[in-house]
Order: structure tokens, then C-alpha cells, then sequence
């Protein structure tokens, strides 16, 4: 397939752009910022929303659909979430096109001038908070918890396919809840189960923890998140849940009667992973032979590929091929057989290496003769033969082995490359570095903002632990309730 | 649970609205012609998915997503299309809020207007064949089978919940061909598999045709189409396949280097249905005690409600009721065990009564001792008792029985109601009755816009049968080709 692949170190920026093109999972489309996600990029977002999906559903969540429009007076009631958004927000104005009078294609009919702006949602939580006040009436109508997947918003300036689109899809949890401990109980909850997919799923390591009051969502009064390490050292946020407070139900004026039959405001909570999320799995795994998937997400787990000279060999390595992929299918593998004769094996290995499928079986007519085929690792890049009797198991088994590996090897990274640092100029020698540090900070947004002006670097999370030891901040020298996560960031 | 529902007689209109917003399946929203769509209308909407990407997938079909903006100048590339829906596009003018000047909230930054509007898509044509023009060289390219799942808007200035919405959710279908044959049999199995869905899925009979010219899609050649009769005699149409020629090839330039080695432009089709099926669901199968759902789309398909007059009881019941719903579930039945004590057995009668829960199961102190319960069909209203002894596969038949069942009214009731007519004077008298009319027409429109003009029948569509009898047109007395198919429709 001969793909230029631009090498990591070459320009890691480059590299990944060239992957998520090169390898058909997105591209840039005629409007700006908007991506196009290709098939083999949406079946793996599929995969991550059914298991993301099943995982809501398993605590207790249910979907539902909100508009995609917001009228802009929404917006202005609580006036954090407006300063957060206002400034990234598409705005429909009009309702109707007209044939142009110069009779050049159509035009605005500005006739059609709408009483009310409407914003298309850059995230939910004005006009669910705004329907949930015709829901809730009693502590009986709570909790109530819905999630919802939908195509959001936000019209950033500077926008990367996945990483940071104008467009783009997630899911959006909101609670509301009875109680203070309730709703945060839910926050952390929700935290739990997104580090449990990134982990367990997308073989991605997480740190856990909150944010700063300067990294806080827009209206939140706690926000959890998870934070992972791509392969140039930077952070990547890979989901946030936020603890609301009561915010959003005064600001939409959502009123419950409680246990004691008194009027209270209804506890908040919202939480989301996003698209976003294919960027992390794309910088954490490949490598300068492109994408690398693990298994657990990857549309087409195992590759077979017959290995042939003639007509006959063809149609002997084929055969075999289909029985071997009938039974890796009856272990519920996912297995694509490319019999495609236009093509070289040799171009077949690095096309299918090139989209990150975990495995791959070449037959040939010897292969068949002993009995065996040549199991390629994508991960490692290794091969060897194994026998044709137990395939399904032992590649079952391999799968899981590469899902471990995968996980481990980006553990390994991420823990060789944080660091504690306990001064600042050993701060800002590091930061260059890349990685994570593990510095004081004496909890004000003033240091903070300093330490981001001087070095690009944020605070990415206070670790959730309760045994962090105090200290001296490394920038102001003030005191430091524990040490707290830096780092350059997407 | 005392819920007020309007007879179909009484007022069809009224009675439809008060199962959607009463069943909690949808409502409207703050944002004119927009709808929420509740959790328990989505998990029925969920399972339609499921249900439709299965057969999407099983023809070949891969999803993918393209942007939610549409600029301006796509919409005028091809001239039937901008026709069709210029009238009723929201228009995306600017891209910021800001504060307020005079201190009341935001307002728009004239500073951030787009220098080309964009067009939330009604429908993603323009914007997929301009993406396709450089996926697409060669024959070897074709064919390209791509559906998506999405949101689209149409500004309807008449709405009503999930007939006709603003914003509604759906799926299209795009596909590319190299040759005329091979579109227009794309075409034809798309419908066959919306057909098989209505009726096997949603017990939903459907006739099958294209659409008179008038109907057609902006932009098709021929558009096929499937047609179901509502209780109160009108059609709704269920689902379109168009075949769009070369069209939107051409208006996008996608051309491709055929087995000949010459240029050609690219054969389309798209196809789509919408969560307006919801409102065919609804009206189709519910009744005077509400909702009916077909048992393979219903999300409850089972409630078991414990019958006892004190503590003892109450346990009693209930655990032989977890006991049932561990054996039904065990077989893949979806069962809800209603074991609140809040609200007395009537009262939750009613409730999933008017939800539509296919079959009711009832259990007493009595019932246990002689190894009965009470088993309640929704879709008759009748109730008989059963031996708790082979439950599951009692239920399971009974299942299956109701989904046959409900087809059956559905189609008896269409066939009561499907009436040929032979006089201008019939037709007139017999389109007041409601129903379908099978009418001689002339081919042409101006006779078909006579007839909607004086009647509001319109004709839902030409039967696809090739053993159409000639005839007289029931209009104008003019030579026809064979009776189509005319009816007011929703």
C-alpha cells in the first residue's frame, strides 16, 4: 500500500495526522473544523459506545434525547456556563433560504429572522436543567439519571481530527439528585466506571483525580477527571465528571419537595467522554508503522491472508482460510479473510499493519502440509508458527496477551517518564522533558496561572488519595497541602 | 395512576398526544418544534436501532458520520434539491456570544459572522457526495455502502411529536454505484429491508410502490417508498429508498474510470427512515387504555405486579415473582418485577396498561399454593391463569403470539379499509370515509394535484406489481396504466 508514514520522532504532530488519515479513520471536510469520521474509524467508536453504553445502563442509566437547539437567553442563566461557552458558539439566527433576486443560488430570507437566537448545545445541562423542572416535583421523582449521545458544538479556533473538532460526538450524563452526598457519590461513580473503560478497554492508563478552580467545567463546583499520557510525554484528559452543586437547579429554579415535605434545590451532576477519545487511543498505542488497536476495540481482531503461487494454491489457501476463520468466529473473534487476488501478500501485511488489526495468519500450501500457519503479533511485531489444531484458543489467548501488553507498555511509559520535582528550576528543566511532575503547589489559581504563563504547563489533577504529604510550593515557596500532577497538555 | 386519555372517537388527534406525552415517551421542549425524547419513548427508539443497523450491516452496509453544517453554496449545486428544502433550513450566521452592552446577558458578536452561512442539514446529500468526489477513482472504489445515524432539521412551521418535529433523529443511507442496474437494485433491497422491519419488527403491514412525481424526493429519479394506514383510516408514509441517477454526481463532479477505462459519473441512491416510525408505532397497534407495543420492540416486555394484604404476603409474593422473572429472563424475556409498596396492585394495572407492556403477570398468596398465576394479554385484554410450572415458555409463546396477533389486526384493518373505486363521485364519497382508495389516474400531475386540490387525497404511491390492469382515469376519463393507491395522508 506504500503509505508515507511521517516517523514519531520526525514530527510526532505530523505522524499522528498521518494515521488517522492514512489508516481511513477520519479526514477534514468542507466546513471548517468538522470532520468526517470514515467507516473504519466509526466502527471503532461504535465499539467504545456499545461498552460504554452497556456500562451506564449496568449502573442504573437510561437515554434520552434533548434538543439540539438552546435559546440563547438559557445560556445567560448561570453565569459561569455562559463566560465558559459564549465565546465557541454556533448561532442560528434564521429559518429560510430564499432564491437570490441576482439570481445566484439561494440566499438568507431575512424574513426568516428568528425573535430568539438559538445556540446549537455546545453541552446540555441549560435545556435538560430547563426540562428536569417539569420532571421533578417530589425526593420520589429522584434520582434521576439519564444519559444522552449526541453531536455537540464548540467553535474552536485551532482544531486537530479527534482531538479537538467544532463538531463533535459524546454522551453527556445528568443527574439530579436528593442530596449533596448523593450527587457526588454519583461524580465519582461515574469517574470509576470512564478509568475502568479506558483501562480496561482501551488498554489506556488513567490517573484520577480533580481539577483546580482555573481547569474547573463551566458552572461545576468539583471536577473529576482522568488524565492519560500520550507517547510525546503531554497529557491528554480523557473524561471529566462534575459534581454541580445546586448551581444549575437555581439557575433554572428546579425545586423538590424532600423527606421532610420542605422545598430544596435539586443536587447536580454531568459527566461526558467524547471522540476525543479515539486521539488517545491513536497516540498511545501506534507507532511508525501506524495504527496500533487493541483487541478489545478493534473492528477486525484477526487478519488471514493465504500465502500463493497458482490458481490451485489459491484456492487451497483460501479454503483453509475460510475454515479458520469459521472457527476463530465461533469464538466470537472478529476475523476478516483477504482473499483479495488483485493484491500481494506483501502489500496486504503492511495495509492491515498499517490499520492496527492485533493479528495476523499467513497460510501457505507447507503451512497446510504441517499443519501450522505464522501468527504475526501487531503489537511486538513478532511471529511464529503455531499449529492449526486449537487456533481458536491459542489465538484467544494471544489477543488477551496483546490487550495486557498493550496496557503495561503504556504504564511502563507513563511511570518512567513521571517525575517528582522539588524545585523550580528543576521544574522548568524537566517540564521540557515532557512527562508528568509531581510538584507542590500552594492551592492558589495566581500560582497557577504563573507557572502556565511560564512554562505551558498545567495543573492536569490533584491526585484523589487521601495520604498526600504536605510540602513547599515549588514556584511561590508557600506552603503545599500535597503534591499535585504538571504537565504539558492536548 | 388515573391518567386521562381522550378516546380515539372522541378526538384521534387528542388521543395521540395524550399517549405520547402521557406515556412518557416524549414531550415538546422549550425550543419551538423540538421535541425531548423521554427515556422510556428512546429505549423503544434504541431498540428500533438495533434492530435496523443489524439488517444495515447484514446487506454490507458500514456506518460513518459527516458534519452537522451544510454550506451554503452545496445547497445550490443542484436545483431540485435546494428547491425541496430552501424553505425550511436553519441557518448558522455567526460563530460568538458576548456580553451584553446594556448588561442583559449576551448577545451576538457582529464581529464573528461567518463569511458563508451554513445550513444545519435537513437532509446530508450535498455535504456526503462532496466528500465522496475524492473517495471515489475507480470501479474498484464502488460500490460505497455508507449509512448514518443523525439528527437533522427541517423548520416545519406545523409540528407534532414525532410525526413532524424540527429536529428529528434518523438514519441515511448514501450509496455509490458504478452502474444504473446496480442503484436502482440497491434501491429496491433497501425497501424490502424497511418492509421486513415494519412488518416483522413493528407488526406494522406496509405496501410497497414509488411515488408519483408530485411526492418524490428533491433530487430523485424514482423514489420507492412504503406506506401504512393509521386507525383513522389516513396513510403514513414509513420509510423512503430513492434512486437519485447521477444527480448529485453531477452536481458534485464525482466521476470515476469505469471497467472500460473511461469516465463516467457515479450511480446514488439514499434512504431513510426517522423516529417519525415512533409515531406509526403509536398510532398503528395503541387503543383507548393506551399505548400497545409490539413484544419485540417493547422495552418492558413482561411486568410481574405481587397481589397481598400484609408484610408476610408482600414477601411471599415477591419472591415468587424475582423467582418468575429469573426463569424469563433466563430465556431472554425483559421482564420488570413492580414490587413497589407505595401503590396498590389497580393502580399499577393501569400504568403498564396505558405503557403497553405486552403481557401482565399477576401473583397472589393463592396463586401460589395451587402454582398458578394470572397472566393478562395487553393487546386482547383478556386474562387467564397458567401453571407457574414451564412459565418461561408459556410467556414465550404467548410472546410471540401477541406480535403475530397485532400484525394481523393491523392488516385486517387495512384490508376493511382499502377500497377500489371506479366514479369521481365514489372517490369523493369514500375519501371522507377514510382509508385507502385503489384509483384509475391518468399519469399525470396536473390530474393528481386536481384531485388533491378538491379531496386533500394524494396519491401515497403506484403499486410495484407488473400486473397493473389498464383503465379509465377516475378524474378526467383518460387512459390509465393501473390503479394506484390514493389516500389523505399524515
Amino acid at each position: 500500500m506504500a503509505k508515507e508514514l511521517t516517523t514519531r520522532e520526525d514530527n510526532y504532530s505530523q505522524w499522528y495526522n498521518d494515521i488517522v488519515t492514512k489508516a481511513d479513520l477520519a479526514e477534514n471536510s468542507a466546513v471548517r473544523g468538522c470532520m468526517v469520521i470514515k467507516p473504519y474509524g466509526y466502527a471503532i467508536w461504535e465499539r467504545m459506545q456499545a461498552a460504554l453504553d452497556k456500562m451506564f445502563k449496568d449502573t442504573g442509566h437510561q437515554n434520552a434525547y434533548f434538543p439540539l437547539f438552546i435559546p440563547k437567553s438559557f445560556f445567560s442563566k448561570e453565569a459561569s456556563h455562559v463566560e465558559g461557552f459564549a465565546k465557541e458558539c454556533a448561532v442560528v439566527t434564521h429559518y429560510r433560504l430564499k432564491n437570490d433576486p441576482d439570481g445566484k443560488g439561494v440566499v438568507v430570507d431575512e424574513q426568516a429572522k428568528l425573535e430568539e437566537e438559538l445556540i446549537v448545545r455546545p453541552t446540555s445541562e441549560t435545556i435538560i436543567w430547563d426540562t428536569y423542572r417539569s420532571w421533578i416535583q417530589s425526593y420520589r421523582d429522584l434520582p434521576l439519571l439519564i444519559n444522552q449521545w449526541a453531536n455537540v458544538v464548540r467553535w474552536e479556533m485551532r482544531t486537530r481530527l479527534f482531538l479537538r473538532t467544532a463538531e463533535f460526538l459524546w454522551q453527556e450524563g445528568h443527574t439530579a439528585h436528593a442530596t449533596k452526598e448523593e450527587a457526588i457519590a454519583e461524580a465519582e461513580q461515574m469517574l470509576r466506571v470512564y478509568a475502568e473503560f479506558a483501562e480496561e478497554w482501551m488498554a489506556l492508563p488513567v490517573l484520577r483525580g480533580v481539577k483546580s478552580a482555573n481547569e474547573r467545567f463551566a458552572g461545576a463546583v468539583e471536577t473529576y477527571c482522568i488524565e492519560a499520557m500520550m507517547q510525546d510525554g503531554k497529557a491528554l484528559q480523557a473524561g471529566t465528571s462534575h459534581f454541580l452543586g445546586q448551581n444549575f437547579a437555581r439557575a433554572f429554579d428546579v425545586q423538590f419537595l424532600n423527606r421532610e415535605n420542605k422545598l430544596d434545590y435539586v443536587w447536580a451532576t454531568s459527566w461526558g467522554v467524547s471522540t476525543r477519545l479515539m486521539g488517545a487511543l491513536i497516540m498511545t498505542h501506534s507507532d511508525d508503522n501506524g495504527l496500533v488497536l487493541p483487541p478489545k476495540l478493534a473492528p477486525i481482531q484477526v487478519v488471514i491472508v493465504p500465502i500463493y503461487r497458482n490458481d490451485e494454491q489459491y484456492r487451497l489457501t483460501c479454503d483453509k482460510g475460510r475454515e479458520i476463520k469459521q472457527q476463530l468466529e465461533a469464538v466470537g473473534i472478529r476475523v476478516k479473510l483477504d482473499d483479495r487476488d488483485t493484491q500481494k501478500p506483501g502489500f496486504k501485511f503492511t495495509e492491515w499493519e498499517f490499520k492496527g488489526v492485533p493479528v495476523r495468519l499467513a497460510i501457505g500450501p507447507r503451512d497446510i502440509e504441517q499443519g501450522t500457519v505464522e501468527i504475526a503479533r501487531r503489537d511486538t511485531l513478532t511471529k511464529e508458527f503455531a499449529s492449526i489444531d486449537g487456533i481458536a484458543s491459542t489465538v484467544q489467548l494471544l489477543l488477551e496477551t496483546i490487550q495486557r501488553n498493550l496496557f503495561q507498555k503504556a504504564l511502563d511509559f507513563r511511570t518512567a517518564n513521571t517525575k517528582p520535582v522539588d524545585s523550580w528550576e528543576e521544574f522548568k528543566e524537566q517540564i521540557e522533558k515532557g512527562g508528568f511532575l509531581l510538584a507542590h503547589w500552594d492551592g492558589t489559581p495566581e500560582t497557577e496561572q504563573a507557572i502556565k504563563e511560564e512554562t505551558k504547563a498545567t495543573i492536569r489533577l490533584i491526585p484523589l488519595e487521601t495520604d498526600r504529604e504536605p510540602g513547599v510550593c515549588v514556584y511561590s515557596g508557600k506552603p503545599s497541602a500535597g503534591r499535585v500532577v504538571f504537565a504539558r497538555a492536548y
